[in-house]
C-alpha cells in the first residue's frame, strides 16, 4: 500500500484499480454501519474513476475555488461511492469512511450534505440534483462566465420525476453545455426493474428529444466511459451531453450482480469478506485527477440601494412594490438575480427582466425547476428571488424542504394570496403557503401590507439567511407608511394605539387593511381597538404582541387570508401561550370553506374576514 | 336561431358553426365578466367544436353515466370555451353563461370544478388535468374494462411542467389508449411566446419518445382535426395518442391573433362587438353529438372487512400494519385500489401489491402522478390508497392542495416519518407533513401509535371523505391496544390516568411511546402524569384534552417527531385556546434543529423528544 499520491495525468490502469477500490470501500463502508446503499455505488464506480481520475476538474484542497468543476450526487443514496472518492483523493480518511458513515454526530450522512465542504447541495430526494445543478449551471454559463462543468450523477429510476425533464428542458433552452448528465442505467430500482430497464435507445430518444446529446455507454468500460467524458466536455458541444451508461447494480460482486433483492441493503460480514475477495482486495490507492484552471470569480461588490418611495395614502399593489424593490436591489447589486414561472407580468419580476434582462431567468411553467435553480444560483453566491403566484409554490414544496438542508438561502415570493385575488376562484388562490413555509425548518415569513414595508423588506430578504418567504397581494391597496420607517423582520407597526384600548385587531396583506376599518368603526362606537400590522409572520413580534394583549383584557382578534391552520392566527395563538398569557380571549378569522369566483369585496365578506366580521368579532370579545 | 337540437351524426359544415359559436361565446361571457381568458379559449375552439360534435361519447342528461367519455381541460383557464361547449349542447342555458359567468355564488367559476357534474376535476394549477386523467383512464382499462375515452385538453405552455411527463409515461407504461391528449399549441404563454413556439416537430419527438403516438394537424381545419380524433379512438391501436394541434391564439378576431398582448384579458366592448361581428355574430345552435354506450360499471358491493388483530405486547412498526391493513380492506371491498411510489417495499403497500395485483398501481418515483391517479380513481368512485415516504409526499403538495377544490377523497399514506427513521438522514425524514396536510381545507389527519388502531384507522380511513392522511413510523414498538378498541376519527385514548395526575403528556406515534416511557419513570418518582395518544391530529380530540389539562392543573406536555409548526403542538394549543382555557402551562417539544444520521434512540434523544426529555419537562411543570 503505497502512501504516494497519483498524479494526473492518470492512466486508465490507475482508475481501473480506482474503481475497484470505491467498489471495497462501498461495501466496507455501509457494511461496518450496517445501513446504506452499496449495490447503487458499485454500478456507478466506473463513471466516477474515469470522472475524478481524467476529467473533474478540481482542487481537493481549496474546494470554494471559482474553478473548481462541480460534482453533484442526484442519486444521494449513493452516498458510499462518493465518499470512497474523497478517500480516494485523500480528503477524507479511511478511520472516517470506516467509523463515521451513517453514525450519530459525523459527517459522512446517509444522503450527502454541505456540511462537507465538496458537497453542494443536500441530495437523497431523488430527481432533485439535476435541477440544482442546472441552477449551478447557470450561473457558470450565464453570470460567472467560468469554465466550470457540472457534473450530475443520475440513477435511471430518478428519470421518472418529472423534475428531471423540467431541467433537461431548461438546459437545453439556456444552452447548459456546461451541465453533463450521467445516468447510471443499472435498470433496478428499490423494489423492483425500472420501466424501462436496459432500453438505451429509449432513454436517449427522450434525452435527445429534450435538447441534449444522448451517448450510450457500457457503463463497466473505462476507455468508452472515458471517451463519452471527453465528448461531453468538447469546447464546440452545441447541446448538453447527457451520458446514458448501460450499467449493473451490485457490479464486481457476482452474487449479487444485477439482483433486485440487494437495493438499499449492506453486506452481511460474510458476503462482505467475499466481496472484497472477488474485487481484488482492499486497496488504499490516493490520486489526484486534473487541476481547475485558476479562475477569478467576478466582482461581485454591491453599492449602495435606493429604494423606492411611495406616496402615503396612494393605492400600490404590494405585488407592484416587489417588482420596483426588487429592480432597486438588482441595480445596487450585482449578486441579486431573479426567476419567475411564466407569470412575471403578474408578479411583477418582469420589471426586472426588464432592466436587467441579463439576470432575469424565465424557468417557464415549472417551479420545481425555478425553486432549484435559485438553490443552485445561491451555491455559487447569487442572491436569488424566484417570484409566481403563491398557490403554485406549493409544487415546489419538496424543494424548499430540501432547501436548510442544503444551507441554500432562497427568496421566494408569492403572489395573488388568499381569496382576495377575487374572479380567478381558488386554483389560484393561496391559502395553505404561510403553513408550508412556516413549517419549514429556519424559515422567515413575511406578508407586508402596504408598498413601503414591501420594499424594505425585499431588501431584508437579500439579507435573510434560509429560506425566506414574502406573500404579496394582487389588489391596489392605500400606502401606510412613510419612506423613513423601518421595518426589521421579528417586527411589527402598531398602527392604532390608545390608552384606553379594549381589543386588540391583528392583520397582515388586506386583513390589516380590513383591520384599520373594522377599528374606525368601531372607534365610532366609542371602542377603541389597538391594530397590529404583523408583517413579519416568522419570526412574529411576540413581545408588542403580549404588550397588546395585557392592555386589552387578553382580547384579540386575529384576521388571515388563508386557511385556519399554519398561519397567522396559529403563530399568534402560539406565540401568546408560550410567552405564558394566560385569559387569553382570542378570536380566529380565517377561511374555513371552498371559496369560488367573485369580487375581492365579495369574497373577503364571504371568508368572513372583513372589516365587517373583524368589527363584530371585536364587539363579541368586548362584551367579557 | 332555430330552438331544434341538431343531432348526431353531424356534419362538418354544422361543427364550422359550432366553432364560431363557441368563439364568440367565448368572447360574450368573458366581456360581461370583465375578466376571463377568451383568446386562450378562441385557439382552442376547433378542437373542442369537432369533438363535441362528431367523437365525445356523452350522454348530456346523465353526467353520471358510466358510459359517458370524460373531458378535462387541463388548460382550466379556456374556461369560456368549455362553458360554451356546456351552452351549445344545451346543459347550461345562455343567460347564465352571460350573467353567471366568474360571478359570485355562480358554479361558472373562472376555472372548472366539480360544482358542475359534467366536470371530473378542479383545475386552473397547470400540468394536473393530465396526470389526472390517467387516473381516470386506469380506471376504465384495468379496472372497469368499461369502453369509454378520456380526452384532456392542453394548452403548450403547460408542457413544461415535469407532471406532464409523468403522466406520459405511465400512459405508455400502462397502455392508456383510452386517453386522448389534444394540445393546443397557440405557442403563446402568459408572459410571451413559449419555449418551442410551433415547432411541432419538436413536440413530436417528445411525445413519441414518451411512448405515445402524436398526430399533428393544423389546429383550425376541422377535416384534419376529425380524422386525427378517429386515429386516436381506433380500436387497434398501441400507444396512447397524442394529437398536437398547432392554432393561433385569438383565432378568429384578426385584432387580436397570434398577439402576445391578450393572454388573460376580456375584450372590451367595442373590441367584443367587432369580434362578434367577424365572427358572424351570435348564434344560439343546440347540438347533441354521439351517444354513450349503455354500459354497467362493475359490481363494487363490499363486504364485510376482517381487520388483522395483533398481541399486546408484540412490536409491530405501524408501517407493516397499515399493509396488513390494505389487504384486509382490500380482500372485503372491490372498491379499495392502492398505488404507490417505488417504495412500496418500504411502505408495506407491496403486500396489497402481491395478494391483489389488479387492483395495485406502480407509479415508479413520480408522487405528483401517483397523487393525481389516486384523484383520477376517486372520480370513477374507487377507493385508492396512495403511499410513499411522508418526506416525499411533499413533492405533490399542488395536488393534494387541489384535491378538495375537486371534491376528491384522497387517502394519502406516509411512512417514514421524523427523525426516527435513523440512518438515512433528513432527506427521507419528514418534519413538515402534518402542517401541510393540516393546512389543506377539510383534512384528516391520523398518526396511530401501534398496530391495532392502525388497521383500525385505515378502515375508517376508507370511509372518510376529502383529503386523509396517515402518517406511519419506520420502527417496531409495542402493541398497545386489543382487537375490541375502537378509534374514533377526532378521538383519542387515555392510557395513563388517575385521580391525581399532575402534569399530562401527549403524544403521538413514537412520541407517544416516549411518554409512557416517561410517565414510569415519573411514577417511581410520585408523579402521576396522565398519558393521551393523539392518534387523530386532525380533529383532535379537544374534549379529552380540555379534561386532562383541567384536571392536571393546566399542565401538559407535548412532544411530536415533526416541526414545531403545524403540526401536534400547534394542534393542541389552538383547541385548547379555543376551548377557552386558562392558566395553561404548555411544554411544546418539537424537532427544532436539521437532524444528521444516527440511530432512532440517539436522535430522539438529540431532537430532545424522547422519554428523558418528556419527563423532565414535566418535572418543570410540576414546580410550577
Amino acid at each position: 500500500m503505497s502512501d504516494a499520491v497519483i498524479q494526473d495525468p492518470i492512466g486508465l490502469d490507475v482508475t481501473e484499480e480506482v474503481a475497484a477500490q470505491l467498489r471495497v470501500d462501498s461495501v466496507r463502508s455501509s457494511a461496518s454501519a450496517g445501513s446504506g446503499h452499496p449495490s447503487s455505488s458499485m454500478s456507478a464506480a466506473d463513471l466516477l474513476a474515469v470522472l475524478v481520475t481524467r476529467h473533474l476538474r478540481y482542487d481537493w484542497d481549496e474546494p470554494a475555488a471559482t474553478g473548481n468543476d462541480h460534482l453533484i450526487f442526484s442519486k444521494g443514496h449513493a452516498s458510499p461511492l462518493l465518499y470512497s472518492v474523497y478517500k480516494a483523493v485523500g480528503v477524507i480518511f479511511d478511520e472516517e469512511l470506516m467509523t463515521g458513515y451513517r453514525r450519530f454526530g459525523h459527517r459522512l450522512q446517509g444522503h450527502p450534505t454541505p456540511v462537507l465542504p465538496w458537497v453542494d447541495v443536500a441530495t437523497g430526494s431523488l430527481g432533485q440534483g439535476l435541477p440544482d445543478g442546472v441552477g449551478v449551471a447557470l450561473a457558470a454559463k450565464r453570470l460567472e462566465n467560468a469554465p466550470y462543468r457540472v457534473w450530475v450523477l443520475c440513477g435511471d429510476s430518478e428519470l421518472t420525476e418529472g423534475s428531471i425533464w423540467e431541467a433537461l428542458d431548461k438546459a437545453s433552452t439556456y444552452g447548459l453545455t456546461n451541465l453533463i448528465t450521467m445516468v447510471d442505467v443499472n435498470r433496478l430500482g428499490q423494489r423492483g426493474a425500472t420501466e424501462l430497464g436496459w432500453d438505451m435507445d429509449a432513454y436517449a430518444a427522450r434525452v435527445e428529444a429534450f435538447g441534449a446529446r444522448a451517448i450510450v455507454v457500457d457503463g463497466h468500460d473505462l476507455a468508452a466511459i472515458d471517451e463519452a467524458m471527453t465528448a461531453a466536455t468538447a469546447t464546440d458541444l452545441d447541446r448538453p451531453v447527457v451520458i446514458l451508461a448501460r450499467t449493473v447494480k451490485g457490479k464486481g460482486f457476482t452474487t449479487i450482480e444485477d439482483s433486485p433483492e440487494w437495493h438499499g441493503k449492506p453486506l452481511p460480514a460474510d458476503l462482505a469478506e467475499q466481496a472484497i475477495a472477488e474485487l481484488g482486495g482492499e486497496r488504499h490507492l490516493q490520486v489526484r485527477g486534473p487541476q481547475a484552471p485558476n479562475v477569478t470569480g467576478p466582482d461581485l461588490a454591491p453599492s449602495a440601494v435606493q429604494l423606492p418611495t411611495y406616496d402615503q395614502g396612494a393605492k400600490v399593489a404590494t405585488r407592484k412594490a416587489y417588482g420596483d424593490g426588487l429592480v432597486a436591489l438588482g441595480r445596487a447589486d450585482p449578486r441579486v438575480v431573479a426567476l419567475d414561472a411564466e407569470v412575471s407580468n403578474s408578479t411583477h419580476a418582469d420589471q426586472f427582466a426588464h432592466e436587467l434582462p441579463d439576470r432575469f431567468f424565465e424557468m417557464y411553467i415549472a417551479e420545481q425547476q425555478m425553486v432549484a435553480a435559485a438553490t443552485g444560483l445561491s451555491v455559487r453566491g447569487y442572491t436569488a428571488f424566484a417570484s409566481t403566484f403563491a398557490a403554485f409554490l406549493t409544487r415546489a414544496h419538496d424543494f424548499v424542504r430540501m432547501a436548510p438542508i442544503s444551507g441554500a438561502d432562497l427568496r421566494l415570493v408569492g403572489s395573488h394570496a388568499g381569496v382576495e385575488i377575487g374572479a380567478d376562484g381558488p386554483s389560484q388562490m393561496a391559502l395553505e403557503d404561510l403553513a408550508m413555509i412556516a413549517a419549514t425548518h429556519g424559515s422567515t415569513v413575511l406578508y407586508p401590507s402596504d408598498a413601503t414595508s414591501t420594499v424594505a423588506l425585499v431588501q431584508a430578504m437579500a439579507d435573510t439567511p434560509g429560506v425566506v418567504y414574502m406573500r404579496t397581494t394582487r389588489g391596489a391597496y392605500p400606502v401606510l407608511y412613510g419612506p423613513d420607517e423601518t421595518f426589521p423582520v421579528g417586527g411589527s407597526k402598531m398602527l392604532r394605539s390608545t390608552d384606553d384600548d379594549t381589543v386588540t385587531l391583528v392583520g397582515a396583506g388586506v386583513t390589516l387593511h380590513e383591520a384599520l376599518r373594522a377599528a374606525d368603526t368601531l372607534a365610532d362606537e366609542g371602542i377603541n381597538a389597538r391594530v397590529i400590522d404583523t408583517y413579519s409572520i416568522k419570526p412574529i413580534d411576540t413581545a408588542t404582541l403580549v404588550a397588546a394583549v395585557n392592555a386589552t383584557g387578553g382580547r384579540i382578534v386575529v384576521a388571515e387570508d388563508h386557511h385556519r391552520e399554519g398561519g397567522l392566527g396559529a403563530a399568534t395563538t402560539t406565540a401568546l401561550v408560550g410567552a405564558g398569557i394566560t385569559g387569553l380571549h382570542l378570536e380566529h378569522l380565517a377561511v374555513d370553506g371552498i371559496p369560488g369566483s367573485g369580487t375581492s369585496t365579495e369574497l373577503l365578506a364571504w371568508a368572513g374576514i372583513d372589516a365587517d366580521h373583524i368589527a363584530t368579532a371585536a364587539r363579541r370579545l368586548n362584551q367579557h
